[in-house]
């Protein structure tokens, strides 16, 4: 490794995605939208696999947990220093979980209540309703329960705080 | 919900992004490179960030692990159903973490070992050389530790065969 690129032929400039599904939920404003799935442990909703893509969610009813990857479909102009939700200090981009990336791709880790054919019901989501789905992955203690010992300026945020942000004034939906 | 698809006409059929950097590894050969990074703690690798990017990096030192959000640039075809390399009994794709996915998208934990300008030395890679990288998370514990409690095929298979298995005849290069 030397800091010249040594693939500068090799990398696309765009790489393309199709969505394999979509996102069912009650956020329908992003400002009132939990900022992560702990703070959203009370939201369910609903992932439609679109009928193409059904095939590949047998034996996925075996997993308590997956991480879904999808398009944040409404995020705003990319910045690369942003204060995040749970902080009033700038941090880049690559730092925070905040929407305004470069890419707009984002990562939750939903709970898997049940699957019904194409439909999987989900809980603690925090994602706008509406969402396009890129892909979902089973979470596995073994490989992503890390031990990570430094958590950079999410260290600096108290439990409670964290909590009060990051719920983004999120009130559930009367059942 | 219903089983209709409440937004047919809002989920665009493209999606599209653009690298902001590249991994520089030792695996050069797919079916030599682990399957996860715990099967790859002795793989060391950087990512380069290209430069309109690198003020993004701010303040990620700070971490001591990071998610990273990849394209599976040398995927082959998607397959919907697939025998996964921990285990020689078909799964659905989405309950599997093989790169033969829909959208090739890649998600490892890796851990930062340090920062040098828009270099990252990163360990724990399970990563092709050359891949484009399309996000760069912090892994949190706050967020990101699941009590998971049920990981389907995977509590199937016992920690010494997921090692060999995992590890994928990968051999270190001699330092």
């Amino acid at each position: 490794m030397t800091e010249n690129n040594r693939h500068p032929d090799q990398i696309p400039e765009i790489i393309s995605f199709s969505p394999i599904g979509v996102i069912h939920s009650e956020h329908t404003l992003a400002q009132q939208t939990p900022a992560q799935p702990v703070f959203a442990q009370d939201c369910q909703g609903t992932l439609e696999v679109f009928p193409p893509y059904a095939a590949g969610l047998k034996d996925i009813e075996g997993f308590s947990h997956l991480y879904l990857i999808y398009h944040l479909h409404r995020a705003g102009t990319p910045e690369l220093v942003v204060k995040p939700f749970l902080q009033d200090t700038e941090h880049g981009i690559f730092a925070t979980r905040t929407p305004l990336r470069p890419n707009p791709i984002g990562l939750s880790i939903v709970e898997l209540l049940g699957v019904s054919g194409n439909l999987l019901s989900i809980r603690g989501v925090d994602i706008l309703d509406g969402t396009p789905v890129l892909d979902i992955k089973p979470y596995a203690a073994r490989f992503d329960h890390i031990l990570a010992n430094r958590s950079g300026w999410l260290d600096e945020v108290d439990e409670q705080t964290a909590f009060i942000r990051g719920r983004r004034q999120y009130k559930p939906a009367k059942q």
